[in-house]
């Protein structure tokens, strides 16, 4: 199951949002064609191209290995080399697999402190992914990783070393020359687009993620808004449904939910339209809320502040966990919600919450079935492709980020490189 | 060392700024005074008055208790009854302490069946926090956490009880009835001015953290901004900051720091914001840059996005941490690290994006010496008086909260209540 849909649009905004749809189609007509004009990051846009069988099997051949031997595993990478697998990882592992423990995303010596604390006594692989690998996170970090494996395991160390870098870098040439095993990393996809690929796949398959399921969840979505014509295309919709409240000043989208289990997958959404959408001094704000927790902190404004917000939902809708309150002897007040499951009790608060916003401004709500590989499968191909719409509506290039290098030309320029 | 400092204001800015402070002193005159209309909501003004040396060593006696006893200690709450303790727990927490839990923050049956395992096998104490017992996620944490300790512990359950609500409350009439160690929740305060009350410091305290070192900070901050004059007051100066920029339309303050450790700080800092200024169609939108990693997500925006934001750092200038990048003999295009520490790195890549983004809009900058409890207890009563004063020139009330209504009204409905 997967569904798109609006609520809290007045008349007139609903026409115009077919408008846009109408108006646009062209947009989505060239996305599922592919444009010439983006041929070197739509890679991913065939999620075979890069998670085709021959793939998934080299992946968990390797992952195998790294599970049989290791308690940790390092994700070494940063942005769109950690934001996917992290997502998935945090939300869905379990007892058995290795800790998966994540490096090349902070420069803080304390972190990186406790981060080698924590692989102490530990048997350990170290994934360095890096599509340039003169980033300094992973680069830094891959450098500390090595000196810890090889006061570990001397000159086997080479034997604990994955690289995920791009065909014919020197990064992939370094790799061959010190024996690691070497995967690669898509050359015609940016890294916020590689959840499908070794990049986001490895360190998934080495925590127990089942990869087959999710890239079919992802080939599924696929099959779906490449194929859907401009009024029941759900992508198609949910960028149409952006542009407007964009065009009307709402310039902020918070992405909501009341599943906890989905704050990376938040950290990843919010890098894939940031960096997509925000540039030639265009692009909708992504925030996100943690619901319930975060309507007992930003809540308040939600309600009543500044009129410059539209929000999106994910539910999941068939229950999967079960926890029912029983009565009790103490007279504490609650005895309304006695032998209720909390799984209809956070849903009474969802849906309250929905109507509640949406007396305020647009609210769109993404339906799935249950939060598993599936489904965080069709959620990643869902958010990409639509993102890359959305962008087009805008008239932004959704697949450049040139305004990453004004700090990095200075901070290089204080290292002395 | 605590000081507030702006870069990129262009002069006419720079000349409004001061006479924003010029303009609305009175302000200023009346907060440090503390405000009758206000006095069901100033109790946390006076630092002495909820954390004397008697509130503090109450706390460290139950919390040596706890410690002596506990494995695991709960915390039952939600906003601003968790939000300030989290921060600093999180930053600071050691071995040897208890584990802290979080309950009392979700709905989610999947959350709370994982935080009921996780509590297997363990001795564990709990402290539930509420100003407001009627508060969902609370209430039925606690009824689910009662019962966990009933089949533990049976009729000695209530021995492992904290609880933390108002004077004369039907929560304290029953906190009394079942024998729990009850805590007093600051009628005067809301929950979340409350980081340095019973109800945040006794978990910190079962935490390890140094209560006292907390609590001079924030007293000694208190003693600084409670007498500084309009022109060498920082909480003021960062106030009429906040001010200077929403007028101009920058309507979204990013908190930005290159220390992880402030990840739960953040929470805290959001809420304040968030819940004191956002109403009457009004406020600054409270967002947070964990960096150096996000830059690698939501920087391209930063840069190139919409001009409606800007942007205040915490930064830490004196070194606590260490940790040197060595010569290896893999050629990797990082030598240019050799020797480097990363404290100076992170540093290098701090200094650089100030500059970068202080090219595009104003940004202001918190110094403090390190992230310890006693920065930790400035930068609680800094942010909270300068929240103070920037609602007072925004024109709203700091205190209340009359939208977090409109969603409970629907959900209590749906629950029967």
């Amino acid at each position: 199951m997967f569904s798109f849909s609006v609520t809290g649009l007045c008349e007139d905004w609903r026409q115009e949002l077919e408008q846009i749809k109408e108006n646009e189609a062209e947009a989505l007509i060239k996305a599922q064609k592919k444009e010439a004009v983006y041929q070197d990051s739509s890679g991913w846009i065939d999620t075979q191209e890069w998670a085709d069988d021959a793939h998934l099997s080299r992946l968990e051949e390797i992952a195998e290995t790294v599970r049989k031997e290791a308690d940790a595993f390092v994700l070494i990478g940063v942005g769109g080399s950690n934001n996917a697998a992290r997502s998935v990882i945090e939300a869905l592992k379990s007892d058995g697999a290795p800790e998966i423990i994540y490096a090349g995303n902070t420069l803080s010596p304390h972190a990186l402190n406790q981060m080698l604390e924590s692989l102490k006594g530990k048997e350990f692989y170290i994934d360095c992914i890096a599509k340039n690998f003169e980033t300094l996170e992973p680069g830094s970090s891959f450098r500390i990783l090595r000196k810890a494996l090889k006061e570990k395991y001397g000159d086997q160390a080479y034997r604990h070393i994955i690289t995920t870098g791009t065909k014919g870098s020197a990064f992939e040439k370094l790799s061959m020359e010190q024996g690691y095993t070497f995967l690669e990393f898509p050359e015609d996809i940016g890294g916020r687009f590689t959840a499908m690929s070794n990049v986001g796949l490895l360190p998934m398959a080495v925590a127990g993620i089942d990869i087959r399921a999710l890239v079919k969840g992802a080939s599924d979505m696929e099959a779906l808004v490449r194929k859907a014509g401009p009024s029941e295309n759900p992508a198609y919709e949910y960028a149409a449904f952006r542009n407007l409240n964009y065009r009307h000043g709402h310039k902020i989208e918070m992405l909501s939910s009341f599943e906890p289990q989905l704050r990376y997958f938040y950290y990843w959404w919010t890098q894939l339209f940031a960096e997509s959408e925000g540039k030639d001094g265009k692009g909708i704000f992504p925030v996100t809320g943690e619901f319930s927790e975060q309507l007992h902190s930003i809540g308040q404004y939600i309600q009543d502040g500044e009129d410059m917000m539209f929000e999106t939902f994910v539910t999941a809708e068939v229950q999967k966990d079960s926890l029912v309150i029983e009565a009790d002897d103490v007279f504490d007040g609650f005895d309304y919600l006695n032998g209720k499951d909390f799984f209809d009790i956070n849903r009474a608060a969802l849906e309250a919450t929905m109507e509640a916003h949406a007396a305020k401004f647009p609210v769109g709500r993404i339906s799935i079935d249950c939060l598993d590989a599936y489904h965080f499968g069709q959620l990643f191909y869902f958010f990409q492709f639509a993102c890359y719409l959305s962008c087009s509506i805008m008239g932004v290039n959704p697949f450049d980020q040139p305004g990453v290098e004004a700090y990095k030309v200075r901070m290089f320029e204080r290292l002395g490189k």
